[in-house]
């Protein structure tokens, strides 16, 4: 008997990861199972059990009449969650050690350059100027994590074990060692309140959209040792209110802010968070997907699968993460 | 009966910690016993016990028959055992957790800043370039910390836990849990040559001048991740050749360098550390003191020293650290 033949739909792919490259990849793990590089393969969609999939276009994944599972590429399925013809079958994201390391390499290096007043002391070496100021050590200093999944679970440890006092939010009630935990729309206002560095980790759904607002911002801690609160958002552009952003750096609602992701991206060239003096942006790559490992994941979770076991990491339609 | 007096020699202190900031704290925590700050309190030698101090002249402490232990108010003896008439007493110098921690903020933000090209995404923002460049895993990049001391073994295990393959390398062999541990003139080839990023936090001695000179940057990996090693230096300035450096930096030996310490400080304007595209400067702010925690810990020290317990962190005046 044939095994189910896996499609890869991969959209936007960049230089370093080019459907090429994810192909070649998958090619290696998936032994005699047949890897469809479309829309160039020929093939019967009948045969396509699995789908692996960067930003398909909508209605993409309803051709295949015998998918069973859908495979995300990446860990945010927000975009896959907007389109209405998605097959109803298990969608599984990526929750895998190297990507969850980048994002704490991400989350470290920010929550550290603000801390450390790394904006300041850039200036000053321009400058010639050689003024320290005065540093607060981590252990005066309240970081914030949204998001206490695998991504942000990881970095609060890891912010813990520098010093820093660390507390995160989630929807529903999480314990863990050294962590403050809050949850719940109820417990948000007490997060805020004591948080110096909000460092945002949350999943674009309907409830998260624009969470990143002047309302959210004017809650966080103005009389921590760093004054204005900082915000580190490396979730998803959907959550954050740009405008808001903008206004609150200008009258200091904001003390400055690092920026993975945007609403739009690219970031068009107009954009003032370019050049904005309080403002440190990334271009999307806080935690690249690495093929080799998400390659692997994949094909160990379909093995699993047809030998009777549970997949990991599957999307809650109704929650929408 | 008297209790032995403390003095307190504090020059060059800064506007956060001012000598009088130091007496402050010191009479907070030293109960009945004096606390001399001078030059300028009255009293007679003879009644000098412990002196504290930073960066005294050469000499000064001569004056006191009766001094029992000195405590350096920092990590670093190199000044004091620069002074030829400094008494035969037991030197104590810091090592307390809240210095500790901010030195491996330093090391973490500024191996993680070269780590994830930091100079290079700061350059996009500046051009308003969108064009993420291909980035390696912290599992891809060795780390060699020279000097596995109390700072040294602290940042090491914290730079182990982001992901990075990391080595030290001590004077005596050392055994620490997941870093390779190298020791001695005859294993520092070794230790080079599997080294991407080199963080230095030795204690300046005769034997450690100059050490970070062509010589031993020719020795580094060139078939790293990031093609160039990367130089962090918190140690001392006279640990580095400057001008080395410089010439390494421009002709590629080296990709790039994190210094917070010089052979002049403050750094001469005409420095061309200053402006060097490849140079992240700071100034000599890597681990500020804390008097809070050092005054307890001199306190403490004392107390324990008139009980008849032995001093913790004594300098070997033949090692010189
Ligand atoms: N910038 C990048 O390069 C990059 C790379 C990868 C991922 N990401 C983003 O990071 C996100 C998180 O990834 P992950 O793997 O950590 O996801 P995850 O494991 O699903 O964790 C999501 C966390 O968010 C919480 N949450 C969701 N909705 C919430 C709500 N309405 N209120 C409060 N908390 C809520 C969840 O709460 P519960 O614990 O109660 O479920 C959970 O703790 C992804 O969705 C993606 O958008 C960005
Ligand atoms: N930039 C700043 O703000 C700042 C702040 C604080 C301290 N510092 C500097 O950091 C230095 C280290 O502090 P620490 O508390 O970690 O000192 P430490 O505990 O005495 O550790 C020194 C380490 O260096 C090693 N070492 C010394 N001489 C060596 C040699 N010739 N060859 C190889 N290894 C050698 C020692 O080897 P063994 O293990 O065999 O003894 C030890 O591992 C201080 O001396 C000071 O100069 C800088």
């Amino acid at each position: 008997m044939n095994k189910g033949a896996l499609a890869l739909l991969i959209h936007g792919g960049t230089e370093n990861w080019s459907p090429q490259r994810w192909k070649g990849r998958f090619d290696d793990v998936c032994g005699d199972r047949r890897v469809l590089l479309l829309p160039d393969a020929a093939f019967d969609p009948a045969d396509v059990h699995y789908a692996a999939v960067w930003k398909p276009a909508p209605g993409e994944l309803a051709a295949f009449p015998n998918l069973r599972v859908i495979f995300n590429l990446g860990a945010g399925v927000d975009a896959l969650m907007a389109d209405s013809s998605l097959p109803q079958v298990p969608l599984v994201r990526v929750a895998v050690g190297d990507l969850t390391q980048r994002m704490t390499e991400y989350v470290t290096l920010h929550v550290l350059m603000h801390h450390r007043q790394e904006l300041y002391l850039r200036a000053s070496q321009r400058e010639k100027r050689w003024q320290p100021k005065f540093q607060w050590p981590a252990s005066a200093v309240s970081v914030g994590v949204m998001g206490l999944g695998t991504l942000g679970a990881d970095a609060a440890e890891v912010l813990k074990r520098i010093g820093f006092r660390v507390a995160g939010w989630s929807r529903s009630a999480r314990q863990i060692e050294g962590i403050e935990c809050f949850h719940g729309q109820g417990q948000l206002a007490p997060f805020l309140a004591r948080t110096d560095i909000l460092v945002c980790l949350l999943p674009l759904t309907p409830d998260t959209r624009h969470i990143l607002n002047r309302g959210l911002f004017a809650k966080l801690n103005r009389s921590g040792p760093t004054g204005a609160p900082v915000l580190i958002n490396a979730g998803r552009g959907g959550l954050q209110n740009e405008v808001d952003i903008l206004s609150c750096l200008d009258d200091g609602t904001l003390g400055a802010a690092s920026l993975d992701v945007f609403a739009h991206e690219p970031l068009p060239a107009e954009s003032p968070f370019w050049t904005h003096p309080k403002v440190v942006l990334t271009p999307h790559n806080a935690a690249d997907t690495d093929p080799d490992e998400i390659s692997k994941y994949v094909a160990r979770q379909i093995e699993r699968f047809e030998a009777g076991a549970a997949l990991d990491n599957v999307v809650d339609p109704a929650r929408g993460y």
